[in-house]
């Protein structure tokens, strides 16, 4: 069955959403099917503007390329959000690490919802394989997906959706449930819970064993 | 002075906005500045859905390389105007004959706002170069600006955003007034006035008695 979903990632100048600010979000909606098929519908990037007196710290730049200067002029962060979220509507919303980015959105616009339909594709690589390393780089590596220039928002994007179309189908034809389930572990405890979502826990060591 | 701009188009299945409908938005944010300075902050392209029923005449489709099906699973038109209008926030809007356009935007929410920051490119064109065809293609063919792919929404704001940082410049250096003036002609008749516009009326033929 084909389906519409949003696939979505952001930068952010650090990892808590409560005092850490968007300084970027790109997403792509598209029609997902079998076979890895992709038709794209539309696509979305936007720089973020942080609040005044708000700097990308150094190490941050480092990482994605993204410096304050480039925030000049850009939308705050409630437009932003509020335009991809508009973007996405009723489609299923899908990220890498879909907790952290969500936390952002709804940290941004102060409410979560109550009803989500998502899916999450580091919670799906841990539950396809849960003895690999279920980061986007070595995901995508493990899967043949090109993955160029990390950590800009539509590079990670791109990599995303074509991820979320090869595990959807590894995930469906091993009966593996993946809708609006989040993965935690002591390795690496869940920070958000997105409202409505299944958590499992998987320990590697534990699931290597059992496996 | 550097200002911030969005440049938007739409496509849409006819040109009135009472019983047409958009097909497609894009957009582009960006810093524009002297000397034709362009730095883009984000951009925005996505297929709109249809009305039930509704299709995209075989002539539009030949126009712009549109079809109804690759519609499928967009976003409903009040949603992509609400995340383009987000988008653009407190920037400048530019469009290529802005009050058409806008007529659809504003259309589609059922309001039209008090106070507009805008800039049509037709409308600048025909106080810049008056004895000339206003239209997108031979305007940019006249500045050197490529235009690949016309009535695609995407190649046509990108034509638009060069278009505009270029006669923006010449129309200051003319003291040439461009900032919310449309131009009406009875060749062209204003079919939608943006509140807050200022109409200025220009005949092609008196124009150039007088000039």
């Amino acid at each position: 069955m084909n389906e519409i979903v949003t696939v979505f990632d952001i930068e952010s100048t650090g990892l808590d959403p409560l005092t850490d600010h968007i300084t970027e979000i790109a997403a792509i909606r598209a029609e997902v099917g079998p076979g890895g098929y992709i038709r794209e519908i539309g696509r979305f990037q936007t720089y973020v503007a942080l609040p005044p007196g708000v700097e990308i710290p150094p190490k941050i730049t480092e990482l994605t390329g993204i410096k304050t200067e480039d925030l000049r002029g850009a939308p705050d962060a409630y437009c932003a959000v509020n335009a991809v979220l508009a973007f996405a509507g009723w489609s299923r919303r899908v990220a890498h690490n879909y907790p952290f980015d969500i936390s952002f959105l709804f940290g941004v616009r102060g409410i979560g919802e109550d009803e989500e339909d998502f899916a999450c594709t580091r919670a799906m690589s841990r539950l396809v394989d849960p003895d690999e390393n279920a980061s986007l780089a070595p995901t995508c590596e493990r899967y043949g997906i090109a993955l160029n220039g990390h950590h800009r928002a539509m590079n990670d994007v791109e990599a995303t959706l074509q991820l979320y179309a090869i595990l959807r189908e590894k995930a469906e034809v091993s009966g593996i449930t993946y809708r609006n389930v989040v993965v935690d572990s002591a390795e690496r405890p869940l920070t958000y819970t997105p409202p409505g979502a299944i958590v499992r826990t998987l320990e590697r060591k534990q699931t290597k064993e059992v496996a």
